[in-house]
């Protein structure tokens, strides 16, 4: 193998790969970036087994040359270390050259390191996926999608299906649910007509969460395979391939009440600030806990910690409908479910002091957060 | 004590007080702020014994009001968690407002928090500084300073003196001395007429370094007043006290040997970035050792790692005198130390290939650094 590379395009590109690379992998040669050189193109993987992210790089973009191929061949070398090479060279191209032992030249200006690398065919296969149902969304709706929903998947391991993201799909709408089973984050994406077949997958939250720092907020499109195992996401240059958790994910319907007792409407930025506020003296009395006393004509948040002080709020609201209430909650899933909602007002329905409460934009039910109340009073 | 105060001024202070609390006190009330209201103005206090910072705050500034006192008084309130409360607050102006037993109650717009405080009388005092003996640097020479010495200090407290920088008054020099003991760092400045009766001080490079970041690079004055055991650098509003570290400083004027065997001139930043690369992989290698290879005509840095593999970096040098060289260093002393020297060319200087190097600036000796190599070849 031997190559001449745009140094600033490949630095990009191992960036990327980076991303799904984890120092802790119990296959060794999984620390390691693989470059591929075909004959007209390179693909280059990172993979820690969960979630697997592949590149193609060309010869050209925008008729200008990015990849020059004097032979091609493939390599593996240490992820981090290899990209912190490249980055630290000068000179607008770096040149790579692979001897049959995989030892590999690097050299840029007046530098040249020699460099171990591996065989890359002791490099696992990627899993295949299915090209065939797919659906496709704009990489900005999807971003939105996974920010709304994706911080509300369980940390705690003792139900994995929770650690993940349900997607379910029907024929006009995809339903999006996480929960830690102390609050629940719900969105739907309607109006795209979407192949029912597709079924149900659940997405680890972590793989959720390295593609969100991938794709951009613009209009690009992302391709999504879905198969029996695993989920590719196809955006521009890059195949991100995550595995799916196994299992049945709990029938969360049932947790939304018909008829609220009392409805109370927010100032989404304001509400937040205040809570921001409550929360600081939650937070130094240990449980994060704070209190809301709803009246007909106001609503005020309190929080107090024995050595520390007291503090109270009190909330502008539009209006308050049904009955008052004293309700207590943890201040970290509020402020969460209150980000979620990107809406200027917010409107919060309550069941009772003991029953889930939920919050939406006053505008739309296609978010949809629920969190359950702490008992204190 | 009952005032009014812009609350982003009062930030500012605050943040700076802040830089000398240590949450690692043994004295439980150094972990907060002392509020201290005159009749017509009002001091802060923040300290950790070692380092205390006393912040000034007048009534008004530049014909606007900051500071609206209707009743003095005092009160030691818990650093962080006060000074989170006043950036969360909304409002222009914040009221703080403390009664007898030192509760305190802070409002500002529609939120209400009431603080327990504790009793300024238990607040330590702070040590008396004379006035007399002082000197007068700008800010931004200081900060100069300060950047060009502090990084040798040692870390380690086998030998106190050393976690110090050596400040030495002679009548129209300063000389400024930091040393680990494996490398060395020396700037003198000159111009002033400085009174010698000052002496010799040695000043602990952490509250050097906590000093650099509240001081602006500006012509700004800094008067330094130095006494037996402390240190006071009066700024602006606001007066930094430090101890000083007792003991004798070692005598590092014969490290300096007078003729050197081999001497070369680099570029600064270029000479850096190859140092940069080549560390790579001494760090790799576990002891960050570089070897440099000075011929008549070149000059070659290398470095290995048995399992990682090898790095080579040509040097353009403008000149090379003397005999040829073979010499091994730390990467991390030599990029310190060519920080240090803002100057576009920079010349080495050896003396044999197990004796201390120096480099300085090409155009002059106000700073000097000194490193001492490893024993390799």
């Amino acid at each position: 193998m031997k190559i001449n590379i745009n140094r600033q395009y490949f630095i990009e590109q191992l960036n990327h790969c980076l991303k799904a690379i984890s120092p802790r992998t119990t296959l060794p040669i999984l620390t390691g970036i693989k470059i591929d050189v075909k004959n007209d193109h390179m693909i280059l993987t990172g993979s820690d087994s969960e979630v697997s992210i592949e590149i193609t790089v060309p010869m050209e973009i925008d008729n200008e040359e990015v990849l020059e191929i004097e032979r091609p061949g493939a390599v593996v070398l240490s992820g981090r270390f290899f990209v912190d090479i490249i980055k630290k060279l000068s000179g607008e191209f770096v040149q790579l050259e692979t001897n049959d032992s995989f030892q590999t030249k690097i050299t840029a200006a007046k530098s040249e390191f020699n460099l171990s690398g591996n065989d890359p065919d002791q490099y696992p296969l990627l899993p295949e996926v299915n090209d065939e149902e797919s659906l496709v969304i704009s990489a900005s709706v999807l971003k939105d999608v996974i920010s709304q929903t994706n911080f509300a998947v369980s940390l705690s391991e003792t139900r994995p299906v929770l650690t993940g993201v349900h997607w379910q799909f029907d024929n006009d709408e995809i339903t999006f649910t996480a929960t830690d089973s102390h609050r629940l984050a719900l969105r739907k994406l309607r109006g795209g007509q979407f192949n029912s077949d597709l079924g149900n997958a659940i997405i680890p939250g972590k793989s959720l969460s390295e593609l969100n720092k991938i794709i951009n907020d613009t209009d690009e499109e992302v391709e999504i395979h879905l198969s029996q195992n695993q989920v590719l996401f196809s955006y521009g240059n890059m195949r991100f391939i995550s595995r799916l958790l196994e299992g049945n994910y709990p029938d969360t319907s049932r947790l939304f009440p018909e008829n609220y007792e009392t409805k109370v409407t927010v100032n989404n930025a304001e509400f937040f600030h205040a809570i921001d506020r409550v929360s600081l003296l939650a937070r130094e009395g240990g449980n994060n806990v704070i209190r809301m006393n709803v009246n007909s004509s106001s609503v005020e948040l309190s929080s107090n910690s024995p050595e520390v002080g007291t503090v109270n709020e009190d909330i502008n609201t539009g209006e308050v409908e049904g009955e008052g209430l004293k309700i207590s909650f943890n201040s970290k899933y509020m402020m969460d479910a209150l980000r979620a909602i990107n809406n200027e007002d917010v409107t919060i329905e309550f069941y009772g002091t003991m029953r889930p409460f939920t919050l939406k934009s006053s505008e739309s039910d296609e978010v949809v957060q629920l969190i359950l109340p702490i008992r204190t009073y």
